[in-house]
């Protein structure tokens, strides 16, 4: 067994990358330490810094961290890497009410994921999945979290929080990025 | 003369720093060094990891940085640490349309600035200066940036972009802050 920390509060996360990694032999195991995220426009950087801060605290075991947002084109890009501190601000109401007027070829959106591994000698390697899809126009649904409920992957006619876990787990920007993160693990 | 390093890329911070400074034989330096503003929920942690990073890369003088935000009661306090990235995506207009259905007595918020200066030792001091005031409820003015075209301080009838540069500094946000950093270093 391979030894993997995963640095989330997350307690989903762990269990999809379990679930994910258990056939090449890894053991994930959680660490709910936190780290500076900064203030910048790609889940990309806030990723690769949290690798840093981790190399720079000389951490003992390969690792892996993994930030994710949702972008919407209208928006210039908001609420972006700040998705999660926007959710709890302004809500998925304040997020429905800056798109008011904004016409339905117009509300498209991309979820996205990043995973960040680092190992103990100061590598980084990033694996991004995205989703494309569009802002509906009320709130359906009531599965998944955060902005689910007003999210429409291209080719459904179903919110992610109107899609069972399953189904939503072969489309989105999670499963893929995490998809990208396992093909390069096993192969280690 | 003694020398101050004063970490930014804004002139016009500089100026207001250089002439109340000037009196007690400072010598601000402007130098316009990136930094990683972290997220969080206030200003003093954004302003305190900046501090840090300057001490961990053994900066030779004595520094000053300031950071400031607008906290909108009736938003959480949207837009906060993220001011400048949502006045640059959500913009104005994004801001008055959150705020619409907004009652007058519920529209207040704080203007909050926070200089820190910090020591080639080590040490960190930091200096809050805040402005009540409300949103008004359309862009009124086209003095000064960012959200002064929509803050109105409190017993004034005028926003921050309708007053002149000399009224505004009598009783903005940034001109207490640096009041209490000219107070202290001209004890130094």
């Amino acid at each position: 067994m391979k030894n993997l920390y995963f640095i989330t509060s997350n307690n989903g996360k762990v269990h999809e990358a379990t679930e994910k990694l258990k056939p090449f032999d890894y053991n994930i195991i959680q660490k709910d330490y936190g780290y500076p995220e900064i203030q910048t426009e790609t889940l990309e950087e806030v990723a690769r810094f949290g690798v840093k801060h981790f190399h720079q605290k000389k951490i003992d075991h390969p690792f892996i961290l993994e930030d994710a947002g949702i972008f919407i084109d209208a928006l210039k890009g908001f609420p972006g890497v700040y998705s999660s501190y926007v959710y709890f601000t302004l809500g998925l109401d304040g997020i429905l009410r800056l798109m008011k007027d904004v016409t339905n070829e117009k509300r498209t959106a991309q979820f996205k994921s990043v995973f960040a591994y680092g190992t103990t000698q100061g590598d980084i390697q990033l694996f991004v999945g995205t989703c494309e899809g569009i802002i509906t126009k009320k709130k359906q649904g009531s599965k998944g979290f955060g902005y689910d409920p007003i999210f429409k992957p291209t080719g459904f006619d179903k919110t992610f929080a109107e899609l069972e876990t399953n189904e939503k787990n072969k489309v989105s920007h999670r499963a893929k990025s995490l998809e990208k993160l396992v093909t390069f693990l096993k192969d280690k």
